[in-house]
């Protein structure tokens, strides 16, 4: 059975997805960027080369994806009603995705075309943007992106089979809570795989028995 | 300077100090004994021995100190007045301590002598406590042992200096939390060592700069 899959989810060791103070400049608030230090440093994403465990963790995100799930905010920084907005996606003309990607909004949008990507938008929930995104898969899995309140959504429902947490051991004392909101339903999963980096941050496959 | 430090604190990986429906027959609510699953393993405990990370971590919390500071629950089950209770620890006749043990309580109580350890009983402040155990200490760091509730107190009035803890790869979903309710105040320290175990737990040492 293909699966719902999140990667790169990152928490600061006191359970924050992002610092205080979030804005559109700052969409991770405060010190949020310390949460994805580790990775600019992969290769992946145009550093140096991380350790390995970090390279695998990164590179795991995209090994048989068929099609991937975000929220309207991971799209793009338009709110409300799209209005004209051209807005195309933060990624140009070649996104990375190369496969269907499903945008959660309350407001329909026709599909825009890039190279390599369709993008959907999806307004009548989140089990009817995952239905499209098995059937767009053809039989692969598909990812689940962010940001976290979307990732917390698909969780309560009972909808996520695997969730590849990194915990990174830093403070922030305040910010959005990652897992406690979840609650009850993340007593739902196992720990799978603890594996531990160089780089200091934990990486952590939870998976729905 | 003489130190007030905290050890084998153990956290679940959603942020728990223990588990939901904690009672007196389980003081660590339920699965809440999985926090210290790794630690009975050695032989410090007793165990077969466990991965040296383990065993250099449990022994750290028993160098150098020369006074522990603890709270009424974790010297006892008797709550409110002493009354005619003759409950002398729950360490028999040589508690594991030789050295003075300062315990909080509301309710007065002369000192209970036992061998190589004295359990002085403090009712006026965690900050007076503290001056008694920095001096009975006698140039030594103090420990300040559990509960969680007694720690966040002393952590939340700014006088511990090392925390040490330890992230266990286990989710609770529910219970009680060691680090949210310190909220801000956990912010004034730096982690300032990561170290993983084979046993899947990390040990994080948390000073305050």
């Amino acid at each position: 059975m293909p699966k719902l899959r999140v990667h790169m989810l990152a928490m600061s060791l006191d359970g924050y997805a992002a610092g205080p103070n979030q804005s559109l400049e700052n969409p991770l608030g405060e010190r949020g960027d310390e949460l994805h230090e580790f990775f600019l440093q992969t290769k992946r994403f145009g550093g140096p080369g991380g350790p390995e465990a970090d390279e695998r963790s990164v590179a795991a995100g995209e090994e048989n994806i068929g099609a991937t799930i975000m929220g309207r905010n991971m799209f793009g920084p338009v709110r409300g009603e799209w209005g004209d907005s051209d807005w195309k996606g933060w990624w140009g003309e070649e996104p990375p995705y190369h496969h269907p990607v499903f945008v959660l909004t309350h407001h329909a949008h026709d599909p825009i075309e890039a190279i390599g990507t369709t993008f959907h938008f999806v307004n009548d929930g989140i089990e009817s943007a995952l239905e499209q995104a098995f059937a767009a898969a053809g039989g692969q899995d598909v990812r689940l992106g962010g940001g976290p309140g979307v990732i917390r959504q698909y969780v309560q429902a009972g909808l996520v089979d695997e969730l590849n947490l990194i915990v990174v051991p830093i403070l922030f004392g305040a910010g959005e809570k990652l897992l406690e909101p979840i609650g009850e339903a993340v007593h739902a999963f196992d720990v799978a795989e603890v594996v531990s980096s160089p780089s200091q941050v934990t990486h952590l496959k939870l998976v729905r028995p």
